[in-house]
């Protein structure tokens, strides 16, 4: 197969870049760089069946022509910033919802019709149902890149309808792993090398999250793409347990040795727009087959030791 | 009040129009006039507390001139050929989505912060549950036409949630009565006049739908805007029955004094995306006190009347 991945270069791209390339096949990597990090691609591009196209998913005449020849498409590209969306409300629009139609043209016009997209649990808002199925009621968005994403979703749907397309829609909580790149262990993290003695946490610190390892992310998407027979597929992405933010916060310091006065900004959500309570059923997604193999706690840990092992990335988003 | 009406030249925008400068307010019509007609706002035009902005909602920088001033914005401009969508995939995008997004920054700069938005039972895609409530599953869509007007709903609740907006935003079924333009009553009507002896049926006859008579519809628009009182209030706006497509061509006929050969095209959807069933839950509309007047028998023969009358509106289109 040739696979085509938008944010190739980025935490979960690069990952997934490099599973298909050890599964034996083709793919080509599309990324700006704005977020995404040559260095997550080293070993890819060793590869003879590896290449990397420098472009903007907005170009969308650069993009058809990237598109052409390929098998798959998975757009993973995003403005994955969540927290600052009502700082520039058409960011979200452009970077997911427009960006989503343009990799769906760039589909269309070259007859590539299997596509994986990188939603969000956050488009259920604020649940009402926990653990929150695929078929939750139709919620009302409390933030402009859950919106963006909500839009993308239905795009996908509606090519897949309408042209004959074929798509596998899931809905990640929040990814940890190696090339963690922002979220909070990194902002965690950042505080306590800056202060190891006090730390600001947003909200109460009782927001309730759940959080999924990187390896099993690609595992899932993987397994669902192999065995998932629909015309449209949504399926949610995430573990079968939950942790408070001071959890993850305690096993952070924990592993750092630290001991730090916490301060509270005060309040059930972090931002607006944050959702106190994420917590995404996984029935469907186990129906395929797919089991987790790290537990949020060992895959906090293990985001935190990459860190520590990799200061560059901590630098290299301080520089942005 | 001082209202702003986006789409303000078109069929239900000009009714709409004409209700609030008789309930004494002043309004604002902006329209492109692509489909808007200006004889629809023949009446409007003479009323001193009343003015039409020519104008594009896809112009920001002039629809962020027009809106300052204003307490509440309806927006109800949209492309609303829901069955052509496939024909040209970036038409709902930008005349529904960037639109959308176009009318809620005008409004934040302008710090306007109630809008009402014309969405559509489209949104259910094909739902399992009838008549279908507002808390309907999250469903996957099957039209760029709804996938378009559900980005705007995420666009406006986000909006609502991140800068303090109040929204209205309403379901619509498919609107029927004085002003209608385009839908199943035209094409059969136009069809009828071009040969009274046979006429063709796309799908099988046998699709279901849901109808609202215009005055209901401004009524319930209303009544909601009066009465709810959440951040966000999503109302379905529809009739407390369906008809078959049959039925509404019988319905044409008899009062056209007509008995035509029917050719159906076949199958249980009339277009690609088209939903063979649509019947809205209305139960969270009546609970705030609105009934409604029109059967929809009642409202077909009466937008039958209407086009019988008014012939140019048949030529108007057929220039377009």
């Amino acid at each position: 197969m040739n696979y085509f991945v938008t944010g190739g270069a980025g935490f979960i791209g690069s990952n997934l870049v490099d599973r298909l390339l050890a599964d034996g096949h083709r793919v080509t990597a599309y990324d700006n760089l704005s977020t995404g990090q040559r260095p997550f691609l080293a070993d890819a591009s060793k590869n003879p069946r590896f290449a990397l196209i420098e472009g903007d998913v907005l170009d969308l005449p650069l993009l058809k022509r990237a598109v052409a020849g390929h098998d798959f498409v998975f757009h993973l590209a995003a403005n994955a910033d969540v927290r600052f969306g009502t700082h520039h409300p058409d960011r979200d629009l452009q970077q997911n919802t427009v960006a989503t139609f343009n990799v769906l043209e760039a589909m269309r016009v070259n007859g590539v019709k299997r596509i994986g997209f990188s939603s969000t649990g956050s488009v259920y808002g604020e649940p009402e149902v926990f653990p929150t199925p695929e078929t939750a009621p139709f919620p009302i968005q409390t933030s402009l890149y859950a919106a963006s994403k909500v839009a993308g979703e239905g795009l996908i749907s509606a090519y897949a309808h309408g042209f004959g397309f074929q798509a596998f829609v899931f809905r990640f909580v929040s990814i940890l792993g190696e090339r963690y790149t922002h979220g909070h262990v990194f902002d965690f993290y950042a505080k306590l090398l800056a202060d190891p003695h006090q730390i600001e946490v947003l909200g109460n610190g009782k927001q309730r999250k759940s959080y999924l390892y990187v390896q099993d992310c690609i595992n899932a998407i993987l397994t669902v793409i192999a065995k998932a027979g629909d015309a449209v597929n949504v399926v949610n992405l995430g573990a079968d347990e939950y942790c408070q933010v001071d959890d993850s916060l305690g096993w952070i310091c924990e592993r750092l040795g630290l001991n730090p006065k916490c301060q509270y900004a005060g309040g059930a959500r972090g931002w607006i727009g944050d959702s106190p309570f994420i917590f995404l059923d996984t029935t469907k997604l186990k129906s395929f087959g797919w089991r987790q193999t790290l537990s949020i706690r060992e895959a906090v840990v293990r985001t935190l030791d990459y860190l520590r092992a990799n200061p560059w990335v901590l630098e290299s988003r301080k520089a942005a």
